[in-house]
């Protein structure tokens, strides 16, 4: 079994606060993430996929469909967009690392034509970063 | 003469427009970096002051002061906003890099202590940085 | 289960020497870490912390709390320290990287309010670096 | 049991193709990574031994002997080399890098003096990595 | 004026020797960077275009136009290849970084529709980079 | 004329304190840095020579030399050394970044057998970094 990552890069706005709760309130449990007015990240994004390399090829996936998929399923719906607002599959979803994490897990678990789905890590900034195995 | 780079962070949210050009016109200009639902980035920042180191101490500047200006001036003024409506030096100035750049230079300048502001640099994203010196 | 983690960055002085070795045995145990003029470095410590997001808010942990308590618990007694000498939870231990990594692990365990500790994961230099899980 | 990695880079040529398939077949499946005239990469790898610290000196392995397997094994057969033609570990293995990580695996297992073998990483560009442990 | 810096990679094959010198001619100068069978790089490349930003925009230059003139003067030529044999702005160079980085220079001088060139940086490996600025 | 720059790295203790100054008043000085248990980092060092490259080679200089001339005049004397005690071009200099930076330059300065010696730049941290001219 070898594990294949792939890594993307995207940028986007958020604001992490819950409906119903004041603006106070949403600074109370978040602080300057639930600023009314948005901030935003360059994310990096690495999707492990594991599996045996085929014998006549060597590959376990062409990197260069895992790519297409990835752009397709998850980078094209969220680079240079507001995740609150313009992601489908964030939907009624508070955009926390954790949460955009498995989100993403969901837009790629099997989407993957050879090889299946190990993780999927999302780095926010340089020093927070957060990883979904489906478990 | 030594250079003195000190290095900060900061997350922000933007948009490329120009006022009084309707949302298509701003996109044939700046893509989906006007996307009027805001995007951002992890925007790194570093600081270059020149100088003679002093006889005594051996510094050019203390780095913890120039990390502190730096924090006062700059950061808390970015960090976690959106630079379009909510930083007082960005009023009226279209957030391109170029033009942060060139705003936080003017927020530096006449601040530094000791030494003197020699240059500073904005990394928008791992590929695209920018720079300028005061010229 | 989504895992969490931390990265924070100090700087701090260490010498590897077997107490009661004469310095030309620790060298050849040790060859130049051994040196008892100290030398030093730049350590990166990941802290991942492994949980179930909290439905209401997004959550494993509050990054910003489990940064308090890595500066807390580990940093304010290792950042610009001697961890031979000054680091009260490396008494009596060679700091070795594995032993600093196990003694930050202790550190941190039983001390992380939601979701549990699952790895310390230690730089000592950009190509040395170590993991403890708490097996 | 603390996991030690030792990082590594090295410089090779290779090119991806199946003997007994033309030039223009192993461009369908291989893209330009099949290119007859070659093409190479600056490899990252990363070597993880896994164990339990001695107690006298603390350390897992000595990573100074971890290097000097880690090279005569594997840096000395592949640096500045085609590994196509000169690697002796490569041959009759077409060089994808799921392949050259199972081959570096096999390199080094059985060899490493303490602690065991746990995982081999291999970084063929920033962008795809791909990892073996010999499952 | 403003300094734009945009980033990219290839990887290429290449090998230096000095037609009608002996293999082991080449080697005593170039030593393993002369192997007959090539070898290869990761290469990052930076372009630096200087200007003023156009007043209405923001701009020096829209970096997507400047990342399409390198792609289509520079890295479709260079990427996957192998420098020796394929690329046309390298006929009769010897492939030292020195050298493609100033063909490089040449390859994208007076092509830059606003602002101008100012330098161009290549790096080898990690260790190892090269600047040119026309001068 | 081309850049050429070589990078290496090494560990080292140091303290910062002005010699005939109490502790206290040191540490009002330097804060933590002047602590008397000594502290340390992994230094990143970087080496600029600027020349035309030779024609029959294309080397401004063959990097194996440069990177042996660092070796010999700076990196066998500070790495795993303390600065303060045991290097012999810092006797009697206070061991800030901009003086180590400074001293760096001395030790190489015409000791470069082609082209000139140009800048050296000292990473203390990821976050300040030091660069000399010769100015």
């Amino acid at each position: 079994m070898v594990y294949v990552t792939r890594r993307e890069t995207f940028a986007a706005a958020h604001r992490l606060y819950i409906p119903g709760k004041s603006d106070s309130e949403n600074e109370k449990i978040f602080g300057k993430c639930s600023n009314p007015n948005w901030h935003g990240h360059n994310y990096t994004l690495e999707v492990v996929v594991r599996g045996k390399p085929e014998v006549e090829t060597g590959f376990v996936i062409d990197i260069k469909v895992l790519k297409e998929i990835i752009r397709e399923r998850v980078i094209n719906k969220v680079d240079h967009k507001n995740l609150n607002i313009e992601t489908d599959f964030m939907k009624g979803i508070i955009p926390t690392s954790e949460n955009i994490t498995m989100a993403i897990w969901n837009q790629l678990n099997d989407k993957i034509p050879s090889g299946e789905l190990y993780s999927v890590k999302l780095y926010e900034t340089e020093n927070n970063y957060f990883e979904y195995k489906g478990e």
